[in-house]
């Protein structure tokens, strides 16, 4: 349906000399022998993995003409190979591998490095390094409440689906080349509404940078901040473990800064001399807490001094019991890189996000972006673009936020029955909570406990630089409420046994 | 339809307080005149741009249930500012914004770096800057033959979308997660198998890096040697700008390496003392040279010899007039790190690619890419996948190769008849070929005159570090035949004003 008139036109055309399957050439092939050597080949193919049992072979015919012989010297081929049940089939699925000479080499055992049974099955048991979150994904469980994923169950399919369809029934030929590293314009102008309309950020198209994520927004960042001599980004303690990382990988250092529960001090921030500052002002990971009133005043002051505030509005999104907060950005542009993603509306693995720099950095962002990947694919910006300017996205929020308030009030009830010692903080908001324990154990070892009973859940410690109570991160939003129940007497019990 | 039980169990939930919509509580509002306050904040928020004309207003019984006021409250404020003029419409459509207060302050003016008329729209007449390539886009031209894209037009939209649906309707909720940084296991798979039937290249997929296309691979790869020590990576000359630009991006020195009518030159390579080099050996680009199988075993003993090869096969997949030629990789693993993507055989803006590296470099690599992207998105992953396990792929090449072959004739005719002084090289393979002419002039003054004509070309001294004959790099794969004819018609034209 997509093919000119050329591709009639042109069926007259010889096809190149040989064949790019196996890099086969007739020239190789003794004169008379043809069939016997296109056998041995295909043979030898087999037996060394090149056509692993299960791949198909090309059509005779369609062989017969890459090598220039006659289709019979391919059919013979077939033919012999088949006798020696190395092949298979005719008809619709064509031709297939279904057995390997005996020479076969074994291949290699996957090294997929966290299958399951191998040390870092249990990854509370040692420092968490870089791959501890792929460690911990990898480890068999029967319930997941890590945290930092949205209800991916209600994953819009359908509406996803016909928003592909309309992009690539709309999409010109041009726009599927190398685009704009930037981001897709219609992307943009569709994140600049949605951040005026619920984030109260008023920002032109041209100053949003879209990205593969929030991830990718502190590396793009780092890089730049360490072009302007910035080599230290202070982060709140407790704080994200994973943004500590990927700031420590880009060579900054991450000096911690206390969080209280009115957010992080300010007095101290000043105290450290860090020139810039990554806080999650509207639901603080982990701790839950909301940047109150005095505090956002003291940081745009400490800001307006001079300091860089990075702002993760990782789920901001995501309220229940409490008024929406506007973004820092909407308070001092000047001052304040926005960064914001659909992991948390969508699914993370769209890899989409956004970020909104203040303006002199802006333009060495956009070349950082440029030089890491030419920009996002623009397919997904596309149909992303059509589910925020369609209202598409508000409904889905809506509606996720039903289900996951349902769900965390189930998890809350659950905690009351069967963690009665443990205190709860961050449950207006978001999609996980936090408990913490009045005790001394190590909550690794519980988290270890609690996974040897075949529930996923992240210790609290992991996120903490300096002493802090023992404690769990919860995620409650992309669990079923058994599961949630489940999960929490699970911890009940484990912690019983501790 | 992907709803539970529960979307319907909980809708007796109370909504959150207020609305991110504007980020509206009613406790802002002064007692009994919440409609006039309602009236007021929108009223502004659409003077101050946050809700442009064209922008949607919530449904009144949404954003009343949302406010928690009577429906009347906000249907009240709704009649006021139709009444003003602001807003309209009712029914399916819902209530947008059709005019803005006078007060609205002008929006600021576009500043998309390249907009048609600014100085970079004729991008030939300065030094090729990072954003060279987007000024070239952005160039108005009503016939575009620069390099480096297959026929766009004939991108298989269907199977895609086909692809897509089922990768939907079998995806699993945890798919949708954060994934696996070195790529969706399916999609490792398939190009493993690719890779085997297609290139020669034996490799598990553990060894398969999905990356966005090979603008990462030199940037990932780029971050892994300079933590090896390696700062120097010698380049093709001529050799492509735009890698030679993402490696200097990356703080590698590229020191230049001729290319002969065999390829790159091993004599050269030795002399200048670089412990690596990025090669196009299957297609050099520009010159379209195949590397002949002296310098190939030239260059894999300077390889054994301790050097790394960077293989970067980036259409070699496209082959006319010659037999095929197996990657590099395939002779020596150890030293040739791979480089591949889908640009060429699907399209760019699918910012997919895949590497192969030596063992040794493979852990950095993935460490890299996770601090980068966490991983390339996942459905487009699974979709590739599929095409690529199907034959769907095969079946696009073979077909793309016939329309390729015959824009490929169509251009050399023309240039037979409208180009006699042209020099012709490069052309039994690819997506481009390039032209040089035994004269003096500058090929950026023919590029210029030509794009004024409204024909987009790239001159060849863009990819010449060292003296050389002027000329011009031509990509026929995406342009319509009559274009091509057109086209180069047109710069004859233009050679003879020059």
């Amino acid at each position: 349906m997509y093919r000119s008139k050329e591709s009639t036109i042109d069926r007259s055309i010889t096809p190149a000399p040989g064949t790019d399957f196996l890099q086969l050439t007739v020239d190789d092939a003794p004169a008379g022998e043809l069939s016997a050597w296109l056998a041995r080949r295909l043979r030898l193919a087999i037996s060394d993995g090149r056509l692993p049992v299960g791949s198909s072979l090309p059509a005779t015919r369609t062989l017969a003409a890459e090598l220039r012989v006659s289709r019979g010297v391919v059919t013979e081929a077939y033919r012999r190979l088949t006798e020696d049940g190395h092949i298979t089939g005719r008809g619709r699925a064509g031709t297939t591998v279904v057995a390997a000479p005996v020479t076969t080499p074994t291949p290699r055992p996957s090294r997929a490095p966290h299958a399951p049974g191998s040390p870092q099955a249990t990854p509370f048991t040692r420092e968490p390094g870089s791959d501890v979150f792929d460690a911990v994904r990898a480890a068999p469980a029967r319930i997941d409440l890590s945290p930092g994923v949205p209800d991916l169950a209600s994953f819009p399919r359908a509406a996803w689906l016909r928003a592909e369809r309309s992009v690539l029934s709309s999409a010109s030929a041009p726009e599927l080349g190398y685009g704009d590293p930037r981001g897709a314009p219609a992307l943009r102008l569709a994140v600049a509404n949605w951040l005026a309309r619920n984030r109260g950020v008023m920002v032109h198209p041209d100053q949003v940078l879209v990205v593969a994520g929030t991830a990718q927004t502190l590396g793009l960042l780092a890089q730049v901040l360490r072009q302007e001599g910035i080599s230290e980004v202070a982060v709140e303690d407790p704080g994200s473990l994973g943004a500590r990382q990927h700031l420590q990988h880009w060579q900054l250092r991450t000096p911690p800064v206390a969080v209280d529960s009115r957010g992080i001090s300010v007095d101290e921030l000043h105290a450290c001399g860090a020139p810039a500052v990554l806080v999650t002002p509207a639901h603080q990971f982990p701790t839950g807490v909301v940047l109150d009133g005095e505090r956002r005043r003291e940081l745009m002051r400490w800001a307006a001094g001079g300091g860089l505030v990075i702002e993760d509005d990782y789920d901001a999104e995501h309220r229940y019991d409490r008024p929406p907060v506007a973004a820092l950005r909407s308070l001092l542009a000047e001052r304040v890189c926005y960064a914001g993603s659909i992991s948390k509306l969508l699914a993370p693995a769209l890899r989409v996000g956004w970020v909104v720099a203040p303006p002199r950095y802006h333009r060495a962002l956009v070349e950082a972006k440029r030089f890491t990947d030419l920009g996002n694919a623009v397919l997904p910006q596309l149909a992303l673009a059509r589910l925020m300017e369609s209202g598409e996205m508000e409904r889905r929020l809506r509606h996720m936020r039903r289900r996951h308030r349902m769900r965390r009030d189930v998890m809350m009830k659950a905690i009351e029955e069967h963690l009665p010692g443990a205190a709860v903080r961050g449950a207006a908001a978001g999609l996980h909570l936090t408990i913490t324990f009045d005790a001394t154990f190590a909550d690794t070892d519980l988290a270890t406990a609690v996974l040897g009973r075949g529930v996923k859940v992240q210790p609290l410690s992991w996120h903490c630089r300096r002493p802090y109570a023992p404690g769990l991160v919860l995620g409650y939003a992309a669990s079923a409420p058994t599961d949630i129940a489940d999960g929490i007497a699970t911890i009940g019990a484990a912690l019983q046994d501790l």
